[in-house]
């Protein structure tokens, strides 16, 4: 081969992808166009159908070059995208992702550090614990300083108010640490790991949550070889503290309770303070998974919210969800570093004892995965370019789009609300309306391409859901959004 | 809020994002020049304390705004980058990524479609199925196919080789399916539990690999809550298959046999089709871990250093080694899909049954994680712009480039040679050094910031290892890097 096509790395790296990506821009435009809403028309197996046309043969024998391959291929995938930066894509807790961070996330392609050893990247590495050890300080404050209890009101940065439930107590030594994750999934894997081998000698960890929490718990509880998890009922959606009082009596072994800030399917918050009272009183260690509500805690007014979050050993967040990164921008912060001991790993290819002793730091601990993107990286410029000013305005800019949403419907005879909004999930339904036609409501606008909406049940009954992350959505959007649930309703 | 920063996605989103581009391509360029070789020079304390300064407080009050943040951030990223693209950066299975491959996953940032349910994800699904069933069938053939034996050399594709090791026994029913993974230690750990599931009421799996296999094979069974594993001693580096029966002799309970196609320290190839006969006479599943080893897959005349292959019940791939993707490229290849079963998994607000009795797909049984990202558009873009033709092209460039590099050591009086390189790796020694002067050569390289070369213990003692995976890479950089290596050496 004389030829081999350009690396996107080395000083030559650039030029060789300028090209590339006017193709990738023009093709995620032509899609956008061609698509012309929030997703394709024609459901699942148009959509197929189309693309296995455009695709062909996935594996030639011979290619067809880099510019038909990304052409053609990215603008399948735009055109047959969910874009959730099209107001009427608000089912998921999928948000659209900012052009500053996709872009930064380009040079991670580029540069293809890999996280698991110094060698492979150096300021990548630097770069992490910097910004993990800044995020876990904004869930914790100083709370884990040896033998400095918590300063509420003092962080000396300007214009911010107290660490939500900053407690007096003083913390375990070491500064809090976050783990990089693929998401809440795989921080609420790691937040079960952690609490299994700090009890490893007691019996079998216990997990108990309400029935709110994310599928995700039982699901690591199944992967790790834990004990079924005890499920508590939580019929308003929220996890009640008298509740779990009730099943934390008499229940033997090491406990790990896991809370919700922000639940899938409503948004709600659980009362963190009563249950980490509940959960101390026990002795059971406390988890909670903020990967939806954290983005709290960069808004000065609605932080608040969260007061208990610092009481948690392990708190899940998700810069995917408030924070409008690309995929995939997961962290666990854990409050006390020696928790992260069992995380301790010796590979000597890539953290040989000497070299460790010489001065080579590596970051293979901070991670169940080996090989790993830098998806510090995007984390990084967003908060360096936005501040939290800037991020916090764009969490109160989607809660209160909610807000005036749920107003709206409250307003509006033809609709039911489900509740004020918490977070920035608003659940409604056409007043009367079975559930089986909730269900073909959204399939209906699904297979038209006209919006993408969510479902949930709360209350025994099925609701519609539309959870606002777009900061670009305006109250015309959402009247839209009504209307078309309008005339899908009477048919 | 009036003006909220822009959005990469919809129809505005290419236009938003060209100038970020531009100024990400411009730091990426700025910050090679700066660093001027293939990793930053001064070492760890240099790299990092350079990096605080230049990011100053990771989460200001008030941010820099865009352009700031990514020209800063991103310039200190790749002056402070390990870059696999310069040929002097050697040490680890880590490739650089075509120019191509990152740009195709600027679309997967841009549009931010998430695998976990259809309507985040309608052509990013379809894609998944269609290129990942490709690969599922480049690794088994067509032996999945209910009653059709394999077909040896009968695949229809012009220029084809036969499929390594198709054996004429009938595969399970339904066909072959892949996984697409974070990398080869996830899919280790997928391959893991899968066996697990399998034979759940057997008794604990007890895994058994040779002491060459990786580690995150021994890290998947504590993972999993598994027994520890029993590890046959491979002195030479490659499984025994008579170590291995006897290992296997009289071990009660289900077993996994974890066999290596590209070990990490020599890219040794175990013996497959032996392995796989002891597995069968022993009742043993077998996995193989072909993280490095399954680019040969592309490559005519190297396919059949992988006959055996496709007797395995699974298969780890990583197109983040010899693939030329950045990270992350796993996947994990499954013969017979009915394995899949475990990872059913049910959500109401993703997958509710009357959605998929309606004809709504998903995903969320391919994974363990709940949000991911669309890793395999990178693939897809990269297979259909190269082919086999040119995929094998650049495997069999850094293997022949490490036949000659080989050649050139055992023709050097000053160096000695593991052995001829089975892969793309390269292990050598200064001839009569000891082996705190090899571990010292490699950390004084790297300090300089000119050369990144790994390290391995075989036959006791320690090697430098030199990873050919860049396709650019001359003999003049392979010699130049002696160069360096000598000038180290007699000091």
């Amino acid at each position: 081969m004389s030829n081999p096509p350009p690396l996107a790395g080395g000083p030559q790296g650039p030029e060789a992808l300028r090209p590339l990506l006017d193709t990738v821009l023009d093709a995620l435009h032509d899609g956008a166009i061609a698509r012309g809403g929030p997703l394709p028309a024609g459901g699942p197996h148009t959509v197929t159908t189309r693309l296995r046309d455009v695709i062909g043969d996935p594996l030639p024998h011979h290619g067809t070059g880099p510019d038909t391959a990304l052409r053609t291929l990215v603008q399948a995938l735009a055109e047959g995208a969910a874009d959730p930066a099209d107001p009427l894509c608000a089912a998921h807790l999928h948000c659209p992702p900012l052009a500053l961070a996709a872009a930064a996330d380009l040079a991670a392609s580029a540069l293809n550090p890999s996280m698991d050893s110094w060698d492979q990247a150096p300021a990548a590495s630097a770069l992490e614990t910097l910004v993990t050890d800044a995020l876990a300080h904004e869930v914790y404050g100083d709370t884990g300083h040896p033998g400095q209890p918590g300063r509420p009101g003092q962080s000396g940065r300007p214009g911010q108010s107290a660490r939500p439930g900053q407690s007096a107590r003083p913390g375990p030594p070491g500064h809090p640490q976050a783990l990089v994750t693929t998401g809440g999934t795989e921080a609420n894997q790691l937040a079960l790991l952690l609490a299994r081998e700090s009890h490893a000698s007691e019996g079998p960890l216990q997990l108990i949550t309400g029935d709110g929490a994310h599928h995700s718990l039982p699901r690591a509880a199944w992967l790790l070889g834990l004990p079924d998890p005890v499920t508590v009922p939580a019929p308003t959606g929220t996890l009640d503290p008298a509740a779990l009082d009730e099943a934390l009596t008499d229940l033997p072994g090491p406990k790990l309770v896991a809370a919700t800030a922000g639940t899938t399917d409503a948004g709600l918050i659980d009362p963190l303070p009563e249950i980490a009272d509940v959960c101390e009183h026990h002795g059971a260690r406390l988890h909670i998974d903020a990967s939806y509500g954290a983005g709290l805690l960069f808004s000065p007014t609605r932080r608040t919210q969260l007061t208990g979050l610092d009481r948690a050993a392990t708190v899940t967040l998700d810069l995917h969800k408030l924070g409008w990164q690309p995929v995939a921008a997961g962290l666990l912060a854990v409050r006390n570093p020696a928790d992260l001991t069992p995380l301790t790993h010796h590979a000597d290819y890539l953290n040989a004892d000497d070299d460790t002793e010489a001065g080579l730091p590596d970051l293979l601990g901070r991670s169940l995965r080996t090989t790993r993107r830098p998806d510090i990286l995007k984390i990084a410029v967003t908060l360096k370019a936005l501040g939290r000013t800037g991020l916090g305005a764009l969490v109160d800019q989607v809660c209160d789009q909610a807000q005036e949403f749920a107003a709206t419907l409250h307003a509006h005879p033809g609709f039911d609300l489900y509740d004020t909004p918490t977070l920035s999930t608003v659940l409604f339904r056409p007043h009367g309306a079975p559930d089986e036609r909730i269900a073909h409501i959204r399939r209906t606008l699904l297979t038209q391409g006209r919006a993408v909406l969510g479902r949930a049940r709360m209350d025994g009954r099925l609701w519609l859901k539309a959870t606002l992350l777009n900061p670009h959505t305006q109250p015309g959007d959402l009247a839209q959004l009504l209307k078309l649930v309008e005339g899908n309703t009477a048919r």
